[in-house]
């Protein structure tokens, strides 16, 4: 059976001279992509979060050092090698707390060790952006591949926050099993939870599975339990912010929730990140960070104020899902399943 | 030691010649007491929902029939009773799908088929009015009493909904522990969660607790099972819109989700509601007819768009819990637990 073509969001285009990248805050009520001509365009597009998501992050990066690079006028390999590291730094710069990126950007930086001209320098660098992107898409890639293979045609699966094609090169982490199914026309209905505070699973989730006429259908978060039972969901498909060596993982908050239901009603409930958010050196969840973001992304919807002047809010951007409620870790390399422990040091080792 | 005397809200306020009422549509940007004179104002109050909950709303009918009574130029007391009926059937046509309200219009009405004269007559419904706000909310006082039983100094206590003073004639039923603690100075800890789509925890829920200095703490639904971890919540209370005879409640949505949290963390899960919320014609759970609303009450947050235009939607208003889960169903005559069959039957017949 051959393959529907279908389209597929992605946020970051590299254009040879300059990058398109889509503008994720006004997604959906607008869809507009930002032209970005110069290395400030792209530390501005990064430092206001216009792009989300580790990956999509990393790839705007490389291509904004891509290109200063290319409009870099230096007369000498040594000179250029010297502003890189320039270029380098100040794209650094652009996010404190994320760190992913800087691993890319060294990528390029390390990628001109051997280069014998500026010419094979500049070469060098954008293919090796190039390269990022490439690799990332095929990591998504096989992550879907991986997931769509615990997936049956006609089942219906819930998913919370946005693990999306846009926060990648291309697919998705929970998303990337949807779009290969629609490629294959294989039925599968996805619930998306709106995934408040931020309401990225209603604004970004949606939009982006719609766009490839996935079936998609959103709820509210506090309606999971009876959607669950009502629409005889199969299972429930999540990403990962950080996994822990035991399995345990961070991810948006309402992710915990979802492993708990899918326990009650002896569901699978799956995990499905590449391995670089594997964090071997953290032990166990309770060592995951858990940051508490600003209070008026609870009280204030777009400004308007839903909730009484001065509440006391609770607003913890992650929740911790212990490894026993995952039925499964999904990476690029195949289905981790308990005893984590063992099966993510022994991944991690022949990696 | 003495009781601390605090502000708790009530939503509907008799003055002998008119009715204030609180206008629940712009808490907690503006509050505003509605000044209700005659039977269209009272009748346009409930039609277009500025009143909430059975109990209000049965209390503001019966005032308005008051009301009309008060103002009417019968000349004889069977002219009296003709114009009652009218009042009676013309106030029973402001809402079509709440029942509770004909109920004290009819109880109203009855209470007159001895009067002697029109005066005694009118005499007679104003009190008959007043008397159903006192045993509502006697009523009320009686289920925080029992609630209040079951917690301890220093709980934290979660909710969901808006089971509140507002909804009743004072002190509602799920938050009525919460108001009988901070006037004996027990202190108790109450996490509200917001309540999607309507926000009735966020708009509704944390005001009226605040105002009373209720120490309230706002999550958004999805925080639910990271903070009854991470704030160690001893017990989940929640109202209930109708109760099956073998215990299954149906309440707002979300309620079930978080007696599946409650399950998996075996925390105490209870139902706090008036005996007349049982329905024991309904067998069980599966019986409660769960309406679908209006998409855009997800897609749209006052009026602003928040999700793809045209995105499907699944908007269930209510769901069921299962009296399995439900640890005690909290009544004006005591706490009611499994076996509901039997408990409920039993409470019932000796009612």
């Amino acid at each position: 059976m051959s393959n529907t073509t279908i389209t597929i969001p992605r946020s970051v285009i590299w254009q040879d001279d300059s990058l398109k990248l889509l503008n994720q805050q006004i997604i959906p009520q607008l869809t507009e992509y930002l032209e970005l001509t110069t290395i400030d365009d792209v530390w501005d597009a990064i430092h206001t979060l216009k792009v989300k998501g580790t990956s999509a992050t990393s790839i705007t990066a490389a291509y904004g050092l891509a290109l200063a690079s290319l409009q870099d006028t230096s007369e000498s390999l040594e000179q250029f090698r010297e502003s890189l590291h320039k270029y380098r730094n100040y794209l650094a710069s652009s996010q404190t707390a994320a760190l992913h990126f800087i691993w890319a950007l060294d990528r390029l930086v390390d990628s001109i060790s051997d280069a014998k001209s500026i010419n094979e320098a500049k070469t060098t660098i954008v293919h090796e952006a190039i390269q990022i992107q490439v690799e990332d898409e095929e990591i998504c890639r096989l992550i879907g591949e991986n997931a769509l293979s615990v997936l049956n045609q006609g089942d219906r699966v819930m998913t919370i926050g946005h693990a999306g094609s846009l926060t990648t090169a291309k697919y998705g982490t929970a998303t990337a099993p949807f779009y290969l199914a629609k490629e294959k026309n294989v039925d599968i209905q996805v619930f998306v939870c709106e995934t408040r505070p931020a309401l990225h699973g209603a604004r970004l989730t949606t939009w982006e599975l719609s766009q490839a006429e996935v079936d998609v259908t959103l709820i509210t978060d506090n309606m999971a339990a009876h959607t669950i039972k009502a629409k005889k969901i199969n299972a429930i498909i999540v990403g990962a912010d950080r996994i822990a060596a035991n399995g345990d993982t961070a991810n948006k908050i309402g992710t915990y929730n979802l492993a708990l239901l899918a326990n009650a009603y002896q569901i699978p409930f799956y995990v499905a990140a590449p391995l670089s958010t594997i964090d071997p050196s953290i032990t166990k969840g309770d060592d995951l960070p858990i940051e508490e973001q600003n209070p008026k992304e609870i009280t204030e919807i777009q400004k308007i104020q839903i909730a009484p002047e001065g509440v006391k809010v609770f607003n913890p951007s992650f929740d911790v899902t212990p490894g026993e409620l995952i039925t499964g870790i999904i990476t690029e390399k195949g289905i981790l399943t308990s005893n984590y422990q063992e099966s993510i040091s022994s991944i991690l080792q022949t990696n």
